[in-house]
């Protein structure tokens, strides 16, 4: 079991077959997930794909991460959480401005991809809409209107992907206020 | 005014300023949309980033259509579908495979898209999530699940944007049969 510290990130390799289970250990805590293809970083996770062949935005056990030239990269083997989004973008310091122009910019999940990922050649543009695992976004369906909520999670959530391909993976214990109910605690990881 | 003839797609430039109204002639037609920062293609239109900022997966009249960089690109100034989708893929080959296995593949709108960018050095990975323009997708709020329904556009809908700096754009009349109804028409624009 890995730790990944309040506000930052991490990236490492996850081989096909293998198994990453990510845990919120205190509750309440989102983390960005994104992944490429190890041998070529041009194919990464896609929101847009995944929604075309899973036909729903929410998703859970079962369900797929598929790229951008229309692979499937992780498979959701587990799930006590249930509630994960993929409509939004990483936190940055452009969202801080945006959203919480009386705080502290901070560099967010983007920033702490961008440096956890630049060692295998992902430049800041590569990286996509994220994975936002345990993020609770509401969608009114009628008004398309949508809400970022305090995660429903609980001490000991989890979730867990297997790789259907090699991987580079990126991930983080998320950096803004709204999405982990206001303060900032850790996620672990375990690869198997 | 300019058309795009069925299950085709154009490129070309438009300037900061200028606006871009896309029609459906005979109703009932998609059209799918991306746009690149004309200086540098790495910045590009971002349905994620669209979604954190515009707080809604329904786009309409005054609503911003975002770059992965924060900025916004195009600004929607008049609509008369306020029907559009922005969470799917284009469709492509592996699209058809997937979802017609018994019809004829075709390159679709992923093809039609690449071909036409192509000049501008935009690579075919570099094709995002598109602003699916008069695409009827509804989305159940407490399931998730989405639909591609026929549009309920009528002949001679249309959408008006306005460029927020100078762009590439990647325009199609699309080839999927369930986004459009089952028919293929053509799609008709003006740059101003």
């Amino acid at each position: 079991m890995k730790r990944i510290e309040p506000r930052s990130g991490v990236a490492f390799t996850l081989q096909k077959g293998q198994t990453l289970t990510v845990y919120d250990p205190e509750g309440q805590q989102v983390s960005d997930l994104v992944a490429y293809n190890a041998d070529d970083v041009g194919e990464v996770i896609s929101n847009g794909r995944t929604f075309d062949y899973e036909e729903t935005i929410n998703l859970g056990c079962e369900n797929q991460l598929w790229s951008n030239r229309s692979n499937p990269m992780l498979t959701i083997v587990s799930d006590t959480a249930e509630t994960h989004d993929f409509l939004l973008t990483p936190c940055s310091e452009a969202t801080f401005e945006h959203f919480y122009p009386d705080k502290p910019i901070h560099r967010g999940c983007f920033g702490n991809l961008a440096e956890a990922l630049a060692p295998y050649g992902i430049e800041p543009d590569d990286i996509p809409t994220a994975f936002n695992i345990f993020m609770n976004v509401p969608v009114d369906g009628q008004s398309g209107v949508l809400a970022v909520k305090p995660p429903t999670t609980e001490a000991g959530d989890r979730i867990e992907f297997r790789a259907e391909m090699d991987l580079i993976i990126g991930l983080t214990a998320c950096s803004a206020y709204d999405s982990n109910g206001g303060t900032f605690k850790p996620i672990d990881y375990e690869v198997k």
